[in-house]
């Protein structure tokens, strides 16, 4: 039995599916503890709460080797409780997800499951998010397998230092699989997708007579560089993007060195 | 007068004697849109509203030039709608503030501010968050000046397409400014500064003998590169950092290449 610590978190919430499929790609490779939303907390981008206190419930998953807890915060309230409040020990590894539905491009930034993960490399531990490209809940052994694999180089390399890793996986039943899927060969090291939504709002009458908006919206296709997350995704291989936190546009920090404001004496 | 359009949002809300300041900044230099969120919506990160309608209500802050609107919604729902479903034409820039509070380090990944401001920047807009180092509510001026000074930067000569300003304001009265200040002489061009709080959760027992946590922390001292945001603030002078939202860490990825799961056959 291995000592290694695992956190796991996500966004749909302590009852989700993809949850309890983490779980079980995660139990063989260590102790799991859970502290997750007691709701659902999609696109909530990187909240976290502070004029409200956090309560915390222990929830029974009925897994062996998962103790579970259910949080009133966000998903990265939860990583950030678990590690500085409530975990006996440092995690070894923070894994969020599996998220029912894709987290690529533009949505990366508004998600729910990816900042549990980023929560999770701020405090400086190697972390990854989970997402499987269906809203289904039947189809999780495939995603759970890539996981636990991801999961196990992860905890046997290490990730740099303030990297994290964003996975998506593609909705293949197991007898679509490509041969030699699960040896690597269907794996893909993408960048951060930028422009594939094309949003825009339902504008609505109310039966009070008052104007509300619904956000709509439709991917785009994709004529950018050929390894984006999410264009790797339609291609049925699972994308491994590492993402950072550094947001400073280093590039645009040259061309601003030219403005006046910026000239020294 | 300026046929220019200058979307106007924060996340302390409609009310906010911050984003007042702002659009008296911006009224010389164009028509003034403001739509921000009817009330606080600090901390939200870049959340965006999927589950429930977003209403708008337009509101007279007697300022002659702006019109406003209050939405239901979060700071980057505020941006989205207005660009997308209630604004005649495209902005020119997207304004967002004046923040009551730094928006510096750690912190910039959680920030209302600042996620309008991204907002604008994804929708392809010339945009910048402006945040004052003060929760005090009465010293403006310098703030609103410098603001000015900025935008009005940006309009002339616009932003790399993918960058955004974060601008953060060191609390000074007026008679405190260094010589030269809106000649441009207290102006830095930062980095995000990553590591500067050091975070601890309060445990609790309430009334009713259950547990709860409150988020606290205390800035750390930072001995990274000289020109952090937070570093440059601290030293009294204009912080201005350009950011991304292009999360793809490319140094890692030539790290995880090595990987076996992506080497080819």
């Amino acid at each position: 039995m291995s000592a290694r610590l695992i956190l796991v978190s996500n966004d749909d919430g302590i009852q989700a599916p993809g949850l309890r499929a983490l779980c079980r790609a995660l139990v063989p490779l260590g102790r799991v503890v859970v502290m997750a939303p007691e709701v659902e907390r999609s696109a909530v981008g990187h909240a976290i709460t502070l004029s409200d206190p956090l309560r915390v419930t222990e929830v029974d998953l009925e897994m062996d080797g998962v103790t579970a807890y259910a949080c009133s915060g966000t998903p990265a309230d939860c990583v950030k409780l678990a590690v500085l409040a409530v975990l006996p020990d440092r995690p070894d590894m923070v894994a969020s997800g599996i998220n029912h539905g894709s987290n690529t491009g533009v949505n990366v930034i508004y998600s729910g499951t990816v900042s549990a993960a980023t929560e999770g490399a701020i405090l400086g531990i190697p972390s990854l998010a989970v997402s499987l490209d269906s809203r289904e809940r039947d189809n999780l052994e495939p995603a759970q397998a890539i996981a636990q694999q991801i999961a196990g180089q992860i905890l046997e390399t290490g990730l740099p230092k303030g990297t994290l890793l964003n996975v998506n996986i593609p909705d293949l039943a197991p007898d679509q699989l490509p041969p030699g899927w699960l040896e690597g060969r269907g794996y893909d090291l993408t960048v951060h997708g930028k422009a594939d939504w094309q949003d825009h709002f339902d504008r609505r009458v109310d039966p009070q007579n008052r104007t509300y908006y619904w956000l709509a919206g439709h991917r785009q296709e994709i004529h950018e560089e050929s390894s984006t997350d999410e264009e790797t995704l339609k291609a049925g291989r699972v994308s491994v993007t590492p993402l950072h936190y550094d947001l400073t546009d280093h590039q645009a920090r040259k061309t601003l060195a030219a403005w006046d404001l910026f000239k020294p004496e």
